[in-house]
């Protein structure tokens, strides 16, 4: 459902359109510094401005309005608020009658018996990534305190691996009304030997298992990845060197059996290109009952991907933070 | 940990040599008729016996203790239970001291502060599969009285993926003491629209968390997976053909906004090669503080991902039901 | 933590002097028609006005920012808002140093090394349940659609069970500047046959979990509760006298092993007398590190008692609701 | 349901009549020294054996199959499975037909559509407490490491405090057919100041709900309990006597805001007598559709109360070491 972790629990709320959307962070460690500029870095990341990002306006500024008292943390749940700016635009009903193909639009209709808040995708939406993205943002000022960095950036586009082709990849897909999707790839350093909980708990799972709530994501792998499955056992393990765990290679992307082996935590996620483009798409219209076709107005992301880094690395954080938390809790005293 | 699920829920226990392996169900759903034989057919595809995998012989027998009554399912938790047959065979001790690569023997080591079960690899062997499947089985039983069929097959092995080629791929990973990785692919189809909850018990998130607590597995994704990353959305979008949401293609693999769509589910996960290969390998030795060739003794699957299709559909089973009851108790009445 | 329920969760956050408490009500079934004036009844009951209750004004108004569009809920998160008024007003400072007796003043400083918002007594406040109010408003706006009936009454004050003395006593109690205890009963008629999942989800287990979350309860009981314990079996044991399971007594409060039997389910809670006392307590001075004597400013209830009726029937709503949901999940179809 | 917990989490399942019960607890530390002997003096507490309790033998024998390792705790999930020994004993199906009063037969039998397993009460036995009694002693094992003692004993029989009237009381109760119910007190010794997590984690209210888990429990309350509804705040609020928050009087119970206040937990339990008693019952019997006598064969305990200590010590250590846990997590480094 929209809460998340087991120490270091995030729930989320909102709509695209609604009134707020929001974070409530519970099981924060009293005693950290935070204030809303704490949180500002990540959070224009995430807005961009990049070409490829939608150029939409809005203050994306976290209000916390519980859980921070003279500037630290108290140990009660911190709530962050973000209010949204186009709670009246406009008329998106057409989108219950006439579903965007990519998009969430038919199954919310189903699932909620056509009750969902439909505007802009609602709950649905992209911008609900907001509250992870200022948890996130909370849970690296955590692990940075503990000598753990996280950092996440974009490698393909389109297909493509070279960075100075970008701009024109994505230029070229918004002349034609279209999108492109992309890879990220996130790396954490400094992770120390042990986290992650055995069977359903593994470092791996509970990873993807935010990764994959994030919009758009179609593919998770660790390390080596996909790859790995063409290569031999003798290419693919990394051999120990050291007594803190440190390998030669790091196919495995930092984990072994689930469990982070000291290197560090290595994973791509494939964006898929975004689904709302200007480019007329036949699809069913249930109210004529036919294949009809559909005409997406607004303006969007040409690329999706370019906003996902610092949403991964929030991901993240928001796991290791709880996998630091409950490693304390069974520790050897 | 080793417990997932919300009203279906599956805990595992057990280690490659203690004396058993086992599964505890909770929220059973009550009058299902169950024995034993119902998981015997999967037990037998997980255990296999194609070139490639252990040939060791364990009977593998479920024993069903508690939870079935009169041959039906009672509602109250159900147990089954695996016996080992190994329990005292031969001295792992050198696995602490000299761990193997790949494998959790060092994580256990230093996360447990080398109280850790090491026999076999303990709690981190892919023996504790046996009740994920059995579960499976159950899962899989219950959905196809609701129509669903889960069914997956590997697609691919050291690269390659021609089937007739796959011998002696295999043949040849054995004769150089060596393994291979692959590709299996799963499918569930007759799956209704509306499963998964947002935001993040998303369909591709609680699949992949399951999917990722199996060990070896390396990468997950979901339709196009990696590939639509390289996609337009012209390309990859789904029109949508009738008011089924059945749709013209399945790039997406079933899902959008993390909710089924009425479209086959489609994922694909990626089989790292076998840890174990029967090849000298350097690596850190905690007795003499240096790097050491070490050689693992024994009989292991040259392809560990031969085994790996009946384990993802039992992960895929075991959430799709969770899904399934989870809608019964928010449907409109 | 913050956060209980398995299908119907309600989280709350907020602290008596920060800026916000409120709630965030997750998996709420769609199509509830639902707006702020569905919480107002509760939220006054809640404020009381009653003599012995706090005169303090505080608007006490729900906003509702997420979860419910064009008058109904979505299925999406719910989340209601409500300001403090008084977030700005004096030194509490001094609760720091010379804990209040009977508050949390002490362990609060102590569980988080100092950082707690100790306004008001912060997260521990009373104030917090204003989000239990509302989730229960909501929840009782279900099950009245189901034919499920939720009320709670004081039926005692000070150990006096007769209605018309308690002015007296709550007067005498104000000019000694003291404060008095209370008894709460609670009903739950028409509740079906089924609910509560053993073991650990019994219905007496489930509803005391939220009810001792209350502040200033120290006892819940059912049915007979305390009383039993010098009863016969003969005297206590409720005969059945119909196939709905209908008994001709009510000694076990509506529930046989966990389970709802199909009659009113009945608890009574005993609420301590306020902590908050105008009359001077020793208690012990972290300055002075002596007992020293402790006057407590402002204006307090003088019979806590008063206002929790209405927070009863929330748990008790919120626990049934859970309830129904997840039977369904179960059901045999 | 049948897992309860956050860090260290148990999970319990069998019947009275089937095969085994047990309990797994995931989530133990690695490194406690253990074996079944450890177990086995609360096991003999809980099978009793003083007059009012069942003469009926059984080995009630641990065997711990998992989780143990060169006699200490791995950290992988602890099973501990007890054989049943009168699973083919006798005819209960009657149970179904004409349902014990203060039993859960009726409920069962609607709640699992008749598929519940009737003989003994199934999984509703009072049998099912052997896991938590097991969990329970390791749970004790940890404490006693960290300096907390628990100990629970029966402080009243009948309505009567006097321990040299209780035998005769139980001696009559046989011999009229009938039962008696009882108060068991618990006590916790050498608690730390912090434990609990507000706000639905209090103290009260995580150990309430293990409690009241506990079959035949109808009452349970925290130091001055429903006493204290009675009383002023004078008289009720504990004055702190020195740094540690010791206080001169203990009204509270050890317990302030839902959390740990350095001074012994107390609580008491109502135990209702027991539902089964050899004299002749009217109840309703669903094959004539007529209130009908029911006369219950065997033999059963007179006073249940008296194997409740050694249950509620359970239910409080569990609830402690998890709490334990998660303030090591939560703890300022």
């Amino acid at each position: 459902m929209n809460t998340t972790g087991t120490l270091f629990r995030v729930s989320i709320f909102g709509e695209s359109h609604g009134e707020k959307v929001g974070v409530v962070i519970d099981g924060v460690p009293a005693g950290i510094m935070l204030s809303e500029d704490d949180l500002n870095a990540d959070l224009d990341r995430r807005r961009a401005g990049a070409k490829g990002t939608t150029p939409r306006k809005e203050s994306d500024a976290p209000h916390i309005v519980s859980g921070v008292f003279d500037g630290h943390t108290t140990g009660a749940p911190l709530t962050i608020l973000f209010d949204n700016e186009n709670t009246l635009s406009g008329d998106y009903s057409n989108l219950i009658k006439h579903p965007r193909p990519g998009h969430s639009d038919f199954v919310a209709r189903v699932k909620y018996d056509g009750f969902n808040d439909y505007r802009g995708g609602g709950h649905f939406s992209g911008r609900i990534t907001l509250g992870m993205v200022a948890a996130g943002a909370l849970a690296k000022k955590i692990l940075a305190s503990k000598g753990i960095k996280i950092s996440a950036e974009v490698t393909s586009i389109g297909g493509d691996t070279e960075k100075r082709h970008w701009s024109v990849i994505i230029e070229q897909a918004l002349t034609s009304c279209d999108s492109v999707g992309g890879i990220v790839e996130c790396r954490a350093e400094g992770v120390p030997v042990g986290l992650g909980e055995p069977f359903f708990d593994s470092v791996e799972a509970r990873l993807s298992h935010l990764l994959f709530s994030i919009p758009a994501v179609r593919g998770v792998e660790f390390g080596d990845g996909f790859a790995s499955a063409a290569q031999k056992g003798s290419e693919h393990n990394d051999r120990i060197k050291d007594g803190e765990g440190h390998t030669f290679t790091n196919h495995a992307g930092g984990v072994n059996g689930g469990i982070t082996n000291g290197n560090d935590i290595v994973f791509r996620i494939a964006v898929k290109p975004t689904s709302s483009i200007a480019t007329t798409q036949m699809t069913y219209d249930f109210d004529t009952n036919k294949v009809e076709p559909l005409m997406i107005k607004g303006r969007h992301d040409a690329c999706i991907a370019l906003r996902v880094p610092v949403i991964a690395e929030a991901a993240a954080a928001i796991t290791l933070v709880d996998f630091m938390l409950m490693r304390e809790g069974y520790r050897k005293r």
